[in-house]
């Protein structure tokens, strides 16, 4: 099957983007609209893509990425293959390919999957019904945030107590990640909107910076106070600044609570303990894998060393040192006050055997 | 009083070094000689500082670091001052304001302070006398982190058992700061020297990365196995990399022993606590204040926010941002199992009240 010249364009058209008009992800006339997060924060650039090659790039590169935004992209990439397919004359097999390559852009995000899945049974019915479809996926995505966020926000409302709050967070878990609002840093745009926040602490994640990054990028947008720390800062700021709540995000959650999420939470939820603070994990519901009995059962993956011994490039470490880069870590559920789900909200008893 | 034109010389010899054959800090032919701090790892450049200005802009640019070591510049800062005023005709008013140039080269180093103060009786009898006494400031250094060493090699060869242990440190407490040998790090070599070391893992030690740039430095050169790890994932790898002890130094410790050192060491400290496994805080007896009743009475220095919004001079964060820095972090007594010095073991009691 011939491919047309702008399936081949290896240059997607960007613009310096308004990031107020701007969606994380989204489709404009017959585009897959998105922002650019290797530029963030210093540029706020809008990817338009019009071609298969282009998304697929923009996954590999991870100018989009965020587990949900991921199932979104996924979603619309089917819009976008079907879309294509008609104006291009593309065989039923040829389409199939197409999107099969969106499908597994990344390794091991279950999210694309998930998205593409959600729109291949309207992609026989032409690129309106795939659209639409994938727009749906879009619309449940950023409703699950939403109500994350506002569950989220009547239990620190409930636990914590009157006043407004000083809260911690950890890598980034907001409308980046969920396309809107977000999940823990849902919570905290849902107690902003009640006048509830006093203020965010912000670790900056090592190695990629999505605290820094991506987050404090958010909360500077919203207007909410912040402050950055190191990540080995993060349990003594904690303590120093009387951070009322920690709210983190989840990679996956066991069958008994534990949880795994992004490399560093675990000290921090052990620093909420310390303090005898809330310790609260705000994600989807199918974050949740009842098919994992405890977090022995979750396989950590450990990513490139190059992320440890180089910064932003640069070598930092003598060339024999080995790391080890865990991309996430396991807390038990027996240190989480409580799971904010879209559809509910769990509370572990306090002896984690019996959860 | 005229300067001579080496004194307003304003680039430092400095030759590529075999580290094995270069001091940390040293005497050398009526010059100090320091290896700069600033190039390591991938460096080992040889500074002969052979002027009082040469050896304050060293100090300025933290290419001599590390407290015990910069009580050695500061006596061998004198020793040179001497020799200086003897070769160039000082007068007494000049030698005197060049040796307080020396000792408030750094605005807060205490030790500066105590080198330059363990030379000056022998300053007014002439080079050779302050030579000698700073030499002497030298030796006592480099044997209290010998006595340090051999202690805490000790203390965990008891406490942990017959096997090889796998050790988890933080920042540099080695010969880098100590000249010789190390504090924390001077346990580790200890126990290495005994063969019982399996395996070091090191935390990066962000803003300034003195883990991964110099901890794994005289590592690597130590020929002693290690893992560099982000900070943030210190607390799960100390549990999933089976480490038997976690050894630390300190910038100080309060009477009940509530110890303050750099920004990090506390959410190790509640790892080590939650897996159960001994944390042991190396340091020399001048660490100890008697005269601050508990941490809350350590003042604990906030740095630039630049070290964390920007890593190796590349903004990270939003121009908005602000960070907060903690230079260190206070980990209370109850939480340390032992603390040794160049005098003693202190094992405080389980009631960290009746320390």
């Amino acid at each position: 099957m011939p491919r047309t010249p702008t399936d081949a364009r290896t240059t997607t058209p960007e613009t310096e983007a308004d990031p107020a008009a701007t969606p994380v992800i989204g489709w404009r006339d017959g585009a897959v609209v998105a922002l650019d997060q290797t530029r963030l924060p210093l540029h706020a650039v809008q990817l338009t893509l019009t071609t298969v090659d282009e998304l697929v790039d923009a996954i590999k590169r991870l100018a989009v990425r965020g587990a949900p935004v991921l199932g979104v992209a996924g979603a619309l990439g089917v819009a976008l293959a079907a879309l294509r397919a008609e104006r291009d004359g593309w065989s039923a097999a040829y389409l199939d390919e197409q999107v099969e390559r969106i499908r597994t852009a990344r390794p091991t995000a279950t999210d694309l999957d998930v998205g593409v899945r959600a729109v291949l049974p309207a992609l026989r019915q032409g690129p309106g019904a795939a659209r639409a479809a994938a727009l749906s996926c879009l619309d449940r995505t950023v409703e699950a945030a939403h109500r994350i966020g506002e569950r989220g926000a009547d239990h620190l409302a409930e636990v914590c107590g009157a006043g407004p709050l000083t809260v911690h967070t950890h890598c980034n878990t907001g409308a980046l990640a969920c396309a809107e609002w977000g999940t823990a840093l849902g919570v905290i745009r849902s107690l902003h909107a009640r006048g509830r926040v006093s203020r965010v602490v912000v670790d900056e994640t090592r190695p990629l910076l999505q605290g820094a990054r991506l987050t404090c990028w958010e909360l500077d947008r919203a207007g909410i106070d912040h402050r950055l720390v190191c990540d080995g800062a993060g349990p003594f700021a904690l303590a120093r600044e009387k951070v009322d709540a920690v709210v983190i995000g989840a990679d996956r959650i066991a069958a008994n609570g534990d949880t795994a999420n992004k490399i560093g939470t675990f000290g921090l939820a052990l620093a909420a303990r310390h303090a005898g603070i809330p310790f609260v994990v705000a994600a989807p519901e199918t974050t949740l894998d009842p098919t994992l009995p405890d977090g022995s059962a979750i396989p950590v993956e450990c990513r490139s060393e190059d992320e440890v011994t180089h910064v932003g490039g640069v070598q930092v470490a003598p060339a024999r040192t080995r790391a080890l880069n865990y991309a996430f870590d396991i807390t038990p559920a027996a240190l989480i006050t409580a799971i904010v789900t879209d559809r509910r909200l769990i509370a572990p008893p306090s002896d984690p055997s019996a959860w």
